[in-house]
């Protein structure tokens, strides 16, 4: 098999296959040459090509979120790997795996004025779970590198043997590095950084069998809980009569469906789930906002639980947060195989074990449940909040509001939705999205700078059409996710095109002022028109409820080119409708 | 003055006024809210709104450069500083002036699962010179915080007393933590991060009279030449028959023209000179790689200097850098205010001076110069290249290299020329750019990342045209750049398209393969055509000699918006021609 003729590029490709890291995403460069060569000539590997390291980071953790399997990211030295950062924090704080392979020069050419070089050892800090500077290897003219860990051994008389043994100790060095790296990126479901010095000359090739390696695997110890602790939960639970089970970012079919029926038999217990929690019960309340808006302190009181049970990652509802903060219930319990947010400041327990583990040993031993009006009140209340909010939608005009309540409704069954940050988030989670529809968002860091990215990377590995609704200034900052070759096409994207940061106008600031038009809402008058001529995709645009009901009719159906379909929505009374909902579902 | 409501946000603008940081890059969000509302309402300060934080970075960038002061950047909280990572590692290799301002949240918020959360302290590393958390304002209903560096001081009576003893404390670390880094950024002339928390409400405002602020003044030392070491080199500078000069990144004017006279005045000097270095003298020489590229082993030797004498920053021309590294001079020298380089491994003195300070009492020291035939061996080949080359060009077919020749001709007077990174900067070394014309390029990390963003920085802010001369890989990575309402009307873009990364075909990989085509060159079929049409810029194309002429005709005449002229060149012969010419010019 063709390979770079590099020890060192040999060691990580022959590793990444080893452990089953298959996907891996390239941006170009002359560094990582070696890396490069050794991925796209072994037929193990998918690789990828994607200039902009920004959105090749974002596509990655595309990729790795919908496969749920570890995705390789290589780059050239310098700046480049700068470039990942915003998708490497957005992956820690999501639990997705990344492996960042940086190339880099040799330690003694870092800081002495080359090019493309900067101080790339743990360049992201805290956001990696493991991160490690492999070592050059040795010249094999035995010419001593100037890196400092490398004992000076002048004079010595067998040098031949002294460089074998040193070069082998490098060897086991960088396989222990590279192992422990990729194992934790697994185990942790988080990034994880190499960074990887390369001598010139880094373009030549030699045919090479495949490697072996002797892997450490450590025998994985599932995590069990605690049978105290459990006991503990359990009286508590028995006696408590409001239990509020919250969900937040959750991997569709993370729960088996038996334990969502033990969660519904129980009238003690309140399940809000969110868009991005994948979880669909007629009895669970999927709008938080739609029921917690309204109340007053009398409503909260009512609400507070005895006991708030977390599921699953971030929470999008910044409501129910504040909420809890302050109406504070007296446990707060949180399940999951990996760190617990102290969300509420209360945390009473944390159950560090998948969630189905948790509910079958919780469900079996779980008595009796105990007598509550808790849920049915809050499914009156429900009930009454939808009516209210299906009255509300048939009188408003075209706004963004009504857009949502539209663009919800039209998406294919089974397809997969991937939905922006900012305002299309939060009013997606204003209406129940169909069951057969999986929902992903970036809520690791929020931020709406790879959203485009990471659909267009889960799109191109998902067997399932692909919807992705942004907003105007969220699909502009990542505009270069359309510069790549993998959007299938059945690919489509709705942009909300309000003209500028429409949440801002949601917010206590200073609407209608020239300075809130420029340094809060960022007015523009841009369109995705031009940027679909460029990239390719097929190009529609609405701008009042009939066009919209005409384009969203044939939106969906098979085409030759990945399709954009962007929604002119009025700005200037979007945000008046929103604030006027929640007094009416009142 | 309208101001936000919060302490610490008046400190932070009222300070940047007191320390004279008047250019501000703020980008939308809504935690920065307090220090947007305070810089915006401030007459003092000249405020600029862009969305993509990365472009922002680079633009702020080229604002710094250009009128040499330190520019700061405002921004929320999240991911949004880590898009600014690639400019501010630029900042820090380029010695420019930026000072990042995130909001963050309050301390007891971060990872506790909210929102646009991540751990922001330190999160540039050691490419800041310096980096504080400013503490949060006490709540004045005295509500203990959870900021765990304050004490808590329950049960005490006088706790009015006690809580503005203890505001007071805070305001005061933090007048000094910002005076620091403000202080810092302007005396290392590099990148300062500010990490400031704020709590809701963040809106309000109030009306608030200019704040005084007590300054700690440190007397400024300028730095001495030590004159043992002054001594030292004298007495070797007057013994050596050949002293090479070489010149890296300087601002225009740093050097007093009768110290290029002196310099010129010694035929045992050759000063070697980049493009970037914004020295001209008839008797320099300014295409390194012309004189080197074609040298064999005598040439070389010919070539070997006994001092190497540095000046300004990064260096472009790898070839010199080979060359040095082989054939090691006795001495190095380095001249600056800042670190040196030690770029060939063998530094033996660093002068820590301006370069003023430092010819100045160098050549009033200096008793003779040595007779030497260097100078005058190295002009008669420098004779021989131009010759050469302007033969070569007379039959090249219309190509990269063509085009670069006819393109540099074609500046206008004083203006300034921004060069983006990859070939365009290596093509660009290889004519002499006119005198009077001032040239900058990102060589810092030498990224492709901020080019064109830093070039309408720099246009923004500077009282002469702007050409920016672009790659087409480097110009579709920073797209973004063209979003934002800043960009001068005689700000003009030339874009050499060669449909992919051409600098891969002059490197040794394995050309002409389709592995090639997508790993390394990535190549492509997109024009910036559309990009001009949705950002309102003009746009012509060329494809061949006699339209590339007939548009370069009128390119530079005034105009109602800025200008787009993307030339498309063959990129199957593009190498070929680069190769032949060092073989030409022998």
């Amino acid at each position: 098999m063709k390979h770079s003729k590099i020890p060192l590029s040999q060691t990580v490709v022959g590793l990444c296959k080893t452990l089953c890291v298959r996907q891996i995403v390239i941006s170009p460069g002359s560094r990582n040459a070696p890396l490069t060569i050794g991925f796209t000539h072994n037929e193990f590997f998918k690789c990828y090509s994607i200039v902009d390291e920004r959105c090749a980071g974002f596509f990655a953790l595309g990729i790795a979120q919908r496969l749920q399997e570890p995705v390789a990211l290589v780059c050239t030295s310098g700046s480049a790997l700068l470039n990942y950062y915003p998708a490497i924090s957005e992956a820690y704080y999501s639990h997705i795996s990344l492996i960042v392979l940086s190339a880099d020069r040799p330690k003694h050419m870092v800081d002495i004025g080359d090019g493309q070089t900067i101080k790339q050892k743990q360049v992201y800090g805290e956001h990696v779970v493991y991160s490690a500077n492999l070592k050059l290897d040795l010249k094999d003219d035995y010419q001593q590198t100037k890196d400092d860990e490398l004992p000076i051994f002048k004079n010595l008389e067998n040098k031949l043997e002294r460089f074998l043994g040193l070069q082998k100790d490098i060897q086991t060095y960088n396989e222990i590095e590279i192992q422990s790296a990729i194992q934790m990126a697994k185990g942790q479901s988080r990034p994880v950084h190499l960074n990887i010095p390369f001598e010139e000359p880094l373009y030549e090739t030699t045919e090479v069998s495949e490697l072996k390696f002797n892997l450490k695997t450590r025998p994985r110890v599932d995590a069990e809980i605690d049978s105290f602790e459990l006991e503990d939960a359990l009286q508590l639970w028995h006696k408590a009569k409001r239990k509020l089970v919250l969900v937040g970012v959750l991997q569709p079919n993370s729960i088996e469906a038996q334990w969502l029926e033990e969660l519904a038999r129980d009238e003690s217990v309140v399940v809000f789930t969110e868009t991005t929690s994948n979880l669909h019960h007629k009895i669970f309340f999927p709008s938080i906002d739609q029921i917690i808006a309204p109340l007053d302190m009398v409503g909260f009181e009512h609400l507070k639980p005895d006991i708030v049970l977390t599921l699953g990652g971030m929470v999008v509802s910044k409501k129910i947060k504040a909420f809890l903060r302050t109406y504070k219930p007296s446990e707060h319990w949180h399940v999951g195989p990996f760190e617990a947010n102290d969300t509420f400041f209360l945390l009473t327990k944390h159950f560090k074990v998948s969630l189905n583990a948790f509910f079958s040993n919780f469900f079996e031993a779980l008595t009796h449940t105990i007598k509550s009006d808790y849920r049915s009140h809050w499914l009156n209340v429900k009930r009454h909040r939808l009516h209210q909010h299906k009255a509300y939608i048939k009188d408003i005009p075209f706004s963004d509001f009504k857009v949502f309540s539209d663009v919800i409704k039209s998406l294919p069954k089974n397809s997969q939705l991937h939905i922006g940050n900012s305002s299309a988030i939060r009013y997606a989670q204003l209406f129940n999205s169909p069951e057969s529809i999986e929902v992903f968002c970036n809520r690791g860091t929020s931020g709406i700078d790879g959203s485009t990215s990471t659909a267009i990377g889960s799109a191109s590995v998902a067997n399932q059409r692909t919807t992705f609704i942004t907003g105007d200034l969220s699909f502009f900052y990542d505009s270069n996710a359309l510069w790549n070759n993998y959007t299938p096409n059945d690919f489509r994207v709705i942009i909300i095109n309000n003209q500028g940061g429409g949440i801002f106008r949601i917010l206590p600031g200073h609407k209608n002022t020239e300075n809130f038009d420029i340094y809060f809402e960022t007015k523009h008058k841009l369109t995705a028109e031009h940027l679909c001529k460029m990239y390719g995709f097929d190009y529609a645009s609405a701008k009042n409820q009939a066009i919209l009901e005409r384009e969203l009719n044939t939106f969906y159906e098979d085409s030759d080119r990945p399709k954009v379909l962007e929604i002119f929505t009025p700005s200037e009374i979007n945000d008046e409708i929103l604030l006027q909902y929640f007094d009416f579902i009142k």
